[in-house]
């Protein structure tokens, strides 16, 4: 098969460099607001931090920290009063894992690694555990493989409708699940809860996405899945609305719960962000911009 | 104050002996079922594991790994058809950190370990995000400290009432708030997503207890919580039936949803666990018998 | 068409006579307990009570009443310390309007009777607001009649296990449809709910039904599920374990909340209540016994 | 007491007569969309409608039924697609009943009119059911009467912020004692599931108010509360908004599912209601004001 065969040829497209940037605007109204903030880009193996800047507005020390499990980069400030601006530019290499997605199991439960199974846990957002018999009504029976896991990504972009402003910060899979609607945050949550719900692995990733529809309104942080299979974390977009080769990753997490990209503690009033990605070329003067493609893509591992 | 004089004297009530006996009785009824258990005693700085014997009526090869983020210790073993019986007993030896709770501290949130971020967000099982406004109203006026966080676990001890078989795996902390009713592992949600939602950390942890009163059925594993005060993780029991100077941890995580004893999947019946726990003399021969103490007490650090 | 003839030869199959008895048994632990029983057989055009006997245990003066908007037959009594034992046989003949299924129309809700619409809107069990878009994506493209709720019965029976106590008075269609599980209770509000999110009226129905599998247990009150269409209520039995043409109806309204068989104020504890139905020959000394017919039938208009 | 002496008196404060006019502005998108308004002030023993008219901007037969058990009156339109204007105006006489709050008594349920009955049982928006010892922990150890009405009246109005668009068409009775903060609906939905939780039945109810402070915007319509006590019905505001004696009513119900004052069955879009009221003087001369007072109202009965 042509899939497999390019792929056998040397794993991945070539780096594809993408330029970020992004601007957060906050007026912080009393002494001692703590933020903090996941807007780094992650180091993985796969995902290699070029350059970064960091600006604040105010005299502040920041801090940023790494989580040794998930790699998320984690800003913390605590700003004064008035004007806080922050902005953060990036130029990030990716070099995905291609493969072919007729080749990719499932991993039994009693096979995965310890840091992978509390992916398969409820969490906040995702109740995998009140949708178990829903989920397994729906997809016990197909094939095990990614391809299923495909079959859960096309059920819940089929039947959500991405539409703005169309949910809150307590909205959560069941709710999408019979609302119909949501934006990418709850087409994730769906996505994750129903792999759960039939005991496959799935994660919450956020970042910044390439090759947005600007139908959909000025670009933005995108919410995107990742789930276990075969020995590595596959991304999916259940939201239709990226291009998954695109991706930024910042945070990784169980859900939404975990990956705000920033939590702001006291009473601070906030502008919608500014971002910006591009495509440019790399080192070796070849510009790879993302595309669709049909092949697995992962950049964990 | 004579607390703080005794404290600072040696830091410790002496270490607290106990031996633990657990037995699982499980019927499979197809192959491939996979078990996850977390029924080790945790090997922490404070929790010593002296000597533990693992016996399984099936001829498995069982793997026990250790998480290490939260010292979680999981057997995971596949299980053939037919009865499967599971028998742990160790002796272990707890040396507490005590502390006077007058001199207890909360942690701002700028200053806290990053390992213990997570703890402060919601999850499953605790929807600290939806009871902000409820807990800021009833607590968020109080001196901040060890003592806020007595009050919460005073409030949900007050106005919960033990009731066996009065949950299901379902059950939240905001269904046990306005039920009123509850087992340990629901007093435990209650008070983690109350302390959550003033932005105290809070964690869920499982064992077994020495002083369980009789009138509330055989000895069973026990649900109760840590807060992160000061530089380390303080233990509480909000449902008031042990004696937090007795607590053999075994799991350490968000919420019920991260720690079950026992995670199985496939088709499997069982029957009610049996368990006993004793209080011996140490090493040293002097046995210390759990008793109620006015201090605070930590395992953790 | 031959139903449609036969319908037409006699509008009914001839009376249908059924003899019920139940009792109720109960251990009242304080004075002044207050029950309101909706145990009668109600009187409708096309439900007629021939002969029936009430009996209580203590000498209580047994006020029945009759809601005029629904024919509930309402029994309070205020009940003294001590066992209460309540008796209550009937004989009941019951004449069915038949007709044929494929020629019923939906109604427009400009066309409603006034007393029919407030069936439409969502009640305690039946959320039929949050189910609109789910509802509108699996049935909103199916043909309008009663086609179109015979669709929705066989979706909620095909989907839904019949488990005994697999559910709690919390129990609501949401948690029905996500865990498709439940009893009969539990079938008929998901399918009420369906009905409402299409705006089809649909109201909740209890009593007593004839030939129930005796796999399912002891005899037991049932709840079944009546849709507005044509010009009357059609019977439905989503639950799929009674035969519609032998329910004996007590009581009516939009959900379980409406129409408990006994609501209790007060200390009482109770033991499951033992119910009898045969079918006897009628006046005219025939014998119908209630079958499952292709035809749709109705026992209110 | 002077309050007894003076209801004694006259039982009232003399006819207060108000001015109301409303107007709704839709834009249809199809043909055959289905309205059904709830915009006529109720005819009932003591509010009056003096004089209405109402005027529709499409050429339409309006049908203005009345249901008998709640008095609402329905006007029906089945609209063209384009602008439909709604204007309705009337001159309205409230003769309250006035009662000193200290002889008002609780209705035992074994006596409560058979009507009234389902005015106790949970609701779409009022889950009383499930906060039956929520409640009784909190009102239970009350003295029965008006005053523990009143206490639970003070309890929703201290704990919960008055805020625009802080609620949605799903926000609960449990959404709303959680989040603590709500507009009038919501008030009224927590006091009534309150209420009911402790046995009183309670009501909601919908129209006009005078008197409604212009910081919290235009006059809007508004939802206010009932409660069964003594013989009658009893008026409560538990958002504190408006002034009792004011309340023109317009609809009945058991909560905000059954009396919206329009819903709507197909693609509509719609403005924002406008909405006046004012006070004049009544047929002899006398200008009545609605004002505060100590006293219990009701315009039921």
């Amino acid at each position: 098969m042509t899939l497999a065969a390019s792929a056998a040829d040397d794993d991945d497209f070539g780096p594809v460099r993408l330029r970020i940037a992004l601007a957060l605007d906050y007026d912080v109204a009393e002494p001692g607001c703590d933020f903090i903030f996941n807007i780094h880009a992650a180091h993985t193996e796969r995902q290699h931090v070029v350059t970064e800047t960091l600006t604040l507005s105010q005299p502040l020390q920041p801090a940023v920290e790494t989580d040794p499990a998930t790699h998320n980069r984690y800003l913390r400030v605590q700003a004064r009063p008035g004007p806080l601006q922050v902005a953060y530019s990036a130029t990030i290499d990716l070099r995905h894992h291609v493969a072919d997605p007729g080749t990719i199991a499932e991993v039994q439960i009693a096979r995965l690694p310890l840091n992978v199974l509390s992916y398969v846990y409820p969490s906040r957002y995702c109740q995998s555990d009140r949708l178990h018999r829903f989920a397994m009504r729906e997809f016990g029976h197909l094939w095990q493989g990614y391809g299923r896991v495909q079959a859960i990504h096309d059920w819940v972009l089929e039947r959500t409708a991405f539409t703005s402003n169309s949910s809150t910060s307590d909205t959560s899979a069941i709710d999408t699940l019979l609302g119909t609607v949501g934006v990418c945050r709850d087409f994730a949550h769906l996505m994750i809860a129903l792999c759960r719900a039939v005991n496959i692995p799935a994660r919450f990733t956020t970042g910044i996405d390439y090759g947005a529809d600007p139908a959909l309104g000025p670009p933005d942080f995108h919410a995107y899945v990742e789930v276990y299979l075969g020995d590595r974390w596959y991304l999916f977009d259940p939201s239709g609305t990226a291009i998954p080769m695109g991706f930024v990753r910042f945070g990784t997490g169980r859900d939404a719960a975990d990956v705000a990209f920033a939590t702001i503690f006291g009473s601070v009033t906030s502008r919608a962000p500014r971002i910006g990605i591009e495509s440019i070329a790399g080192d070796d003067g070849r510009q790879i911009t993302p595309r669709h493609v049909p092949h697995a893509l992962s950049t964990d591992g």
